[in-house]
């Protein structure tokens, strides 16, 4: 059986959790901390020297780093993941916009709003991650706007990956009354057989 | 023929000149001028809505953004993308890695020192970049220490991609004498047929 390590705070290891449970997978869930310093022991540093989560682990022991490339790996062969060249380009292509574009606002955005206490130095940050988050926003609004899924074969790991934060962009300060076509697509997504919602 | 839009000046276009000339593929390239807007005029926005480069364009019209989406796609069935699964998955993990985890902070800190003036406001945020900077190398060095490239089937879209970026680390900053495995590296990747340097 695999193994996750991940903190279900965290939506980076929400997707791991919500692709699991769609494709119906076994799997082990180990809780690792990151805000006490789990992921920086000697031990999980050597499973993943860049010490982060989510991380999984094979059975053999072999273990996998980040969450979009996890995300490719347990997904081959089924629908969230299309075998067609095209297609994939731009799973591909949403995926590393998740990671460049949409993760590193939203996600820390909702991050020092919800976790660091009133008044931190770093609520300085606020106003640009918003200004940038919502760029990213936009492009979402646009694309959902004149298509149900991300790629044209329908639901799959690029919408896991940019649900993981989007439904969450409101903690951190996000409104999402502009962007109709995203909500919509947040329904879409929840509807979606096997889903389960983010519980922390 | 495919037409690529970038930058010569960017890392991240820099990539695909790199992979298209080790394949010897056919291509045209369109130079874009982001620092004087050229990826946000309309046209461009119509064929990126998230106004960046590099682009690839097919023949028939059809674009795809993100570096490293566009070199997963042009190396599909070459060896610079294994097929294996396994390998597939760490070949990702690499390109995530340097998007998420490289990138944000060394080419960001090879931009404010190279292309702003000096005194300019953003010389602030050189500290964190070189100090996240410097993590992202240490993992490299760690891999590199005991790996040729970053997957055992032998150079490939990882290396490319880390590449890119990385023997430009020195002009942000970057003292590259704490890394030998790096630089040993950089020699190996530069040393392979078809290798270009990074000319702008």
């Amino acid at each position: 059986m695999i193994t996750l390590y991940g903190m279900k705070a965290s939506g980076n290891c929400y997707k791991l959790q919500l692709l699991a449970e769609q494709l119906g997978l076994e799997y082990r869930w180990i809780e690792v901390d990151i805000l006490h310093g789990e992921s920086r022991t000697p031990g999980f540093l050597a499973k993943n020297a860049n010490g982060r989560v989510p991380l999984l682990e094979l059975e053999d022991g072999r273990c996998l780093p980040e969450s979009n490339a996890i995300l490719c790996y347990l997904a081959e062969g089924s629908r969230y993941l299309p075998g067609d060249g095209w297609l994939r380009a731009q799973t591909l292509q949403w995926l590393f916009f998740e990671q460049y574009s949409h993760e590193p606002y939203i996600a820390v955005a909702r991050f020092i709003a919800k976790w660091l206490p009133a008044g931190h130095p770093r609520q300085a940050e606020l106003p640009r991650l918003r200004e940038r988050g919502h760029q990213a926003l936009g492009v979402m609004e646009k694309h959902l706007a004149a298509n149900d899924f991300f790629v044209a074969s329908g639901d799959g790991v690029a919408d896991i990956a940019l649900y993981a934060y989007t439904h969450e962009a409101p903690v951190g300060g996000f409104d999402l009354a502009a962007y109709p076509a995203v909500r919509s697509w947040l329904q879409r997504i929840e509807a979606q057989p096997g889903f389960v919602p983010q519980r922390y």
